[in-house]
């Protein structure tokens, strides 16, 4: 057999520099595990159906063993002239099974073998991505736990609004990661269909058992169209756009981290194995990871417009420009494996300022809301009552005071409805206490979402 | 009540080109709509809920029917002044209601307002969009089954690779347009989920019924965190990832339209009423209604990023950046629909060249794998098959004739394996007969592909 | 003349539907104005060169000037029959000149047309973009010029670092905008050359006078190559380029001044011209504007991936895909000067908190680079002095002191080089004053910077 | 020296993890020649001006120049611990030179310095992109010249419109790569600026000369603001923006190289050094070098939106963010400059069916727009010329011919005006002979581009 397998036809040598350019063997040759196991199936499959015999058989799985090993080691020797893992794989086999490597390939086409390849792929990442949230959602919870008293300033606009618990906030993040996870579970569905069999693109005349290996390898169902399950990218998609909303949530809680480090907040400090210092300014503890982190995010978005754009306008069936959709998967995969990773052991560390926190909850009029609903609560229309307490807080600005520090008094000015019980109704505690809508901050109903949340967490891992 | 609800504590008037610039009355009064059936819901509730009284309840609804039916006659007028579509209506309660307008806004903030809003809009949105693909899934079928006996030849590279049925071809869109049906599907549960009494960003201190809204405007469960459920647009961004990848299979269904339409390929015409003529060159018709559904795709992967953009890296919990979700989103929305819409009426329309189609598929090589299999069938290994046919194609090729053209003795040179039966097995028909694999293009299981397809639809149709 | 100007060769009438789907009538009769001055200069030059009678021109100039008036005083009906606005123009001559309008358009075609509009229409943009960044420019250089004394601290990390003087920060944007001002120069250049007479796609038969409309219609000079000058996008996309940029630069400023105007700094406040108030918590000031342009960034990132996506894969020449690139287009020029207008109208009206930028730039060790300068100017090793600062900012930390404030006596267990003259060199004034590096944020290099932009400002407005 | 340079102020080690996600060595180790001539440069000059003495300067530039013949050699080891090429360096350094390393870094940040690194970079890859588009400009040329009589159809939507020289196409592609080149200087125009010397953020203590290394680095000029210069990678995105439009381009030549070598087109064949076969299809010749390309252009989209999307937001100065910068500037500078050489060595082997070509523009009615003109010649209004050409192609179609086929007596039906000289006027020769309008197809005129563009690629070569 030639190097090539499909030079008979061809009259001229592929030129050295083409074959660097076409070649995709420094990049999918992490599939090598995937497609060995793909071939083992294959082989398995080809045996039960007496397409080839089970001696053949048993050697090319003999020799495929050998070869992952041979890869896993670091012993296996890989050039651009042999194009990509699937070659590779097949050349190794020729070597050693002269007679029966070519057998291997019989019924199966490079198109749905590497379809075959990116799924396997990605069912396994998209697995650890699952596991990976659910510790980023445990380490969540675990300190939001510890801090379903601590109060701090809720933003709107990066304005302190309203004192909400932090745990609170932090269950917000949890809410998003909850739903990161039905996206990957969902994409995970629709990933699960076995394209191995479709072929070049027709499918094949030989009595192939798609089912089993269906079976074999642990696929949900038989794709149902051929074409389609060569041609069909639909799943690297899925997963791309899943990791960059997820990748969002990331960039929005560093930059709250961000935030929060810096001196003006000072609300919390990160640990020092997560952070890093200035070569030339002695005294900064830079938050480098959230900052990476928020950083990366960008990396994904490319990642996605990549592959959308990639697919674009090609007609069926398998076209070679699919081949560029590995380098920003696989790149997307790592980040997002590596940011889950980083954040899930970087939470527990923080170290959070909780006076500070308070501090700037009692100060900049978060009360305001409040004074409002106590005027409604006295009959006051709450338009009328939300112009009320802007004139009030317009005074306490003039005054340098805050809201409840204005005497009975002053207040009065600004409604003949306000009597002495509103100092009780404009303290943090009170306020936070009273907003127990459901969802809402109030101490009891946080720790009840917590609470289910632990053990909506216990539960998955048990099942 | 002076103008702006807010302007309390303001000591200078917002400049007019400000009001036009933050002002989003000119996109957002879409939602006019979802805007006044949420609010009914939120004071149905407060009337339950004793917040406030029963009379007053009544009035508001009665209220609120006549600005939208005032709005639906075209008969309200919008200002920039006047910011936002929640603005407008209270505005305009206020003035046929000073006394109890104030009240609509208890336990409520724009913020989780414009949350509720967007997705009652969305869901509407989603809903009509999987009706419309299973209408097209349906245009497809029907096509495909007047199409079960057309052959074509298949394509890889955009090079002739194997024949297969027309119908098979389709049946690969049918495919797609499930995925994508599925992935609306799960993107609608996840949207599906109240915002509303979440109020500015930590609930609120009035004694709310969430659960009676949610089982108002038919939500299936309430947000579970407040800071959360103000600053989510995962739902939108979910429903534009989905929307880019159903675009990105349009792109493609166009681009094998735009390919098939022209003079070289001449497998098909489009009707006259979705083509256009050039206003210079008379001959000329165009494929239009492709190339802009191809050319939309664009637009719709742009909204994606837009919104990707604008969410990364807010901190909690809304943001004004947020405000610019809409105009990507409602163009997304429309773009979808509309393409969904104009495949759907285009598709039966129409008008295939068998001939051509079939003279196509039996020029260029085509039946070459299933000579290999021939051999294969022989004994011949298939690497060494597919060798010897290379070398037979490219004898052919000199010849300027097809393998099914060259006689016994020229086949024979290549190998010795080859007989008579071969003429047989070299046409298309039974190149096609013989893909049985599942999913493979042989008229058997192209059929019952398209009559399980029916069968899905119908089942559809009655859930 | 039936209605579409193509229908000779249709048997069929275009599907209302499809007139709606394919019409860009409602994108792109913004392009009135230059569609119509561009047919009269094509007018005078097909009666220069004889091809039409100058009888015949006079009435089509008359008559289009006519229809421009019309559509300025929005007397003129548009409607999706007549596909666009080329259409619409000659329609509505054809009724007042039905002898001559169909002269109008020989030696033209609609895909020559659409291109020079398209470039008339960014050429008026690019300008006021370049004037509206100088507005801007000189809004940044009058604010910097008040601020040459003002000290705040400069940020890596979002950590304080070395304390700088605001007109320093605030000159860095001048350099970006001047860059940004570079670009839209850049892209104005190759987009000055005119497209018409390149008709359908080959040129044309007539004997026209390309020079004679591109002196009429102000362009730098003639398109060299027909095939390229009708599918040639690549104008919009360099302005849509220069423009994401540009709105990146915004995107930073925002962060900026919605940070600053955080109660956490505190260091700026912004006119309530410009911010606006909450519908439920009334002692808050949102930095609105801020927070909607940097929204806004993401708009226009996602028009220029919507029309680098649109122009991917388009072959030669015209094809209707690139009707889709003017929404994004009109969009992001809207969206880019509404921007421009309102910051270069918000920056005078910023008020800044001095001496909250100065306490800010007094605390969290920002002189530690100076104390290792100081080591190193008494013969340490950068390096070793940085180590030994390091030690002397956490013992510091400890203590709950600044560096400056540590006696000699706890300075000099860090070193023995430290004497009595460095309290002296600590000083946030001698830190500034002493950075006078091409480019530092001393005074004196500040101060020359912000003369020189007004200088070249003042160069430009009289250029 | 403790091997991080920062780690005075720590008390806890990083973690290993975390050196493995922060560190950039993986990416920046590329940049390890740029960064040595940096240091070697800011010896230089620290030497000039007496910061460090003539000694030690000589010792550093020798230990730099052996670690960069280390690198060059592959003798160097990298590791996460020393997180990026800056510090791999001076690690290195300081090895040899305990006594002198730590001097190098006076007066000079990591801020600086990997912008100085990047713009070194970034330098002579636009050189590199530049000259690589020459040569191809000349592949184009060259190709064009020897196909100045080879006759094809002009396409508008894939329909063929109206016949072009095979030369003229090819120079529209010509036109755009001579846009890219200017754009390409022009980012090179502005990334030319110094930023070494502005330390981390403010400029420095030290009496540097940054005029000195401007000359030695061979920039342009110095950077005018040293928060800007640290903290902007505009540079980058005018490079990746450039980069995309060119990508664009490409991808417009792949796709239609592409659908020229399929079997319906069929008017041209790669050479078989640019294909590739299939693995299951003998017959098959795939263009897959066109297709990979018109793929990698998305890849190179997806890099712009990453570092679009890395920026927005950012506050002034560094952010950490910013290293995520470089895996996709990598990734695009390699792609682009992969596929200019692929492209300049591909053209050339292109085999061109001129037969083929010429039979397709002779069908399909491209002469409809001259039979249009020949009337308006006899004084036929254009729009009514244009709708008679239509009957008469409507008529033709039925009778499946051709314009020129009809007889006389046929084609007077449609005008009165129609005599003998017809037939001339609609060969294929005669109407690309009429097209000498400015740009248009003429063979006059297309020879007289090729030699302007020969003469200006001459001119370029030698300046």
């Amino acid at each position: 057999m030639s190097e090539k397998p499909w030079n008979g036809r061809f009259q001229e040598k592929t030129d050295a520099q083409v074959e660097a350019f076409t070649s995709s063997i420094k990049v999918d040759k992490d599939l090598f595990y995937q497609d060995i196991n793909g071939s083992i199936a294959h082989c398995r499959m080809l045996a039960k159906t007496n397409i080839i015999d089970e001696r053949d058989a048993e050697a090319l799985i003999e020799g495929l063993t050998g070869v992952r090993e041979k890869i896993e080691k670091g012993e296996f020797e890989f050039k651009d002239s042999l194009e990509d893992i699937h070659m590779h794989i097949e050349d190794a086999l020729t070597q050693s099974l002269p007679q029966s490597a070519g057998k291997l390939h019989t019924a199966r086409s490079r198109n749905d073998q590497v379809a075959l390849d990116t799924k396997l792929y990605l069912k396994d990442i998209t697995l650890q991505v699952i596991n990976g949230l659910r510790n980023l959602k445990r380490a969540i919870v675990d300190l939001a736990e510890q801090h379903v008293d601590t109060v701090m300033p809720g933003y709107t606009h990066l304005q302190r609004a309203q004192p909400v618990l932090l745990a609170h906030h932090l269950m917000a993040y949890y809410e998003m990661f909850s739903r990161d996870v039905g996206r990957f579970k969902d994409a995970m569905k629709r990933m699960d269909e076995n394209p191995l069999g479709s072929a070049a693109l027709a499918g094949t005349t030989y009595p192939i058992d798609r089912a089993y290996t269906t079976r074999l390898l642990d696929f949900r169902v038989v794709t149902a169209n051929s074409l389609d399950a060569v041609s069909d990218r639909d799943f690297i998609l899925e997963f791309l756009s899943s990791a960059s909303i997820c990748m969002m949530h990331f960039s929005r809680m560093s930059e709250e981290l961000i935030i929060w480090s810096s001196s003006e907040f000072d609300f919390i400090e990160l640990s020092d194995a997560f952070a890093t210092g200035s070569s030339i300014m002695p005294q900064k503890k830079n938050p480098d990871v959230p900052e990476i982190v928020r950083g990366k995010a960008g990396r994904v978005f490319g990642s996605l417009i990549a592959v959308l754009t990639i697919m674009k306008s090609l007609p069926l069936a398998y076209n070679r420009d699919m081949q560029e959709d590995k380098p920003p998967l696989f790149d997307a995969a790592d980040t997002l494996l590596s940011c889950i990773d980083i954040y899930s052991r970087m939470l527990p560390e923080i170290v959070v300022k909780k006076e500070n926190m308070l501090a700037a909850a009692s100060k900049g009029f978060l009360n305001a809301t409040d004074m409002a609903d106590y005027l409604v609560g006295k009959g006051v229309a709450f338009r009328d009552a939300h112009e009320c307490v802007g004139k009030a807080v317009s005074y306490a600005l003039g005054e340098g005071k805050e809201l409840h520090e204005l005497s009975l008094g002053e207040l009065k000015q600004f409604s003949g409805e306000i009597s002495e019980d509103i100092f009780d109704y404009l303290t943090v505690e009170s306020m936070i206490k009273r907003r127990t809508s459901d969802g809402g901050t109030a101490g009891e109903k946080v720790k009840a979402a917590v609470s289910a949340a632990k053990q909506e967490l216990g539960k998955e891992q048990i099942g």
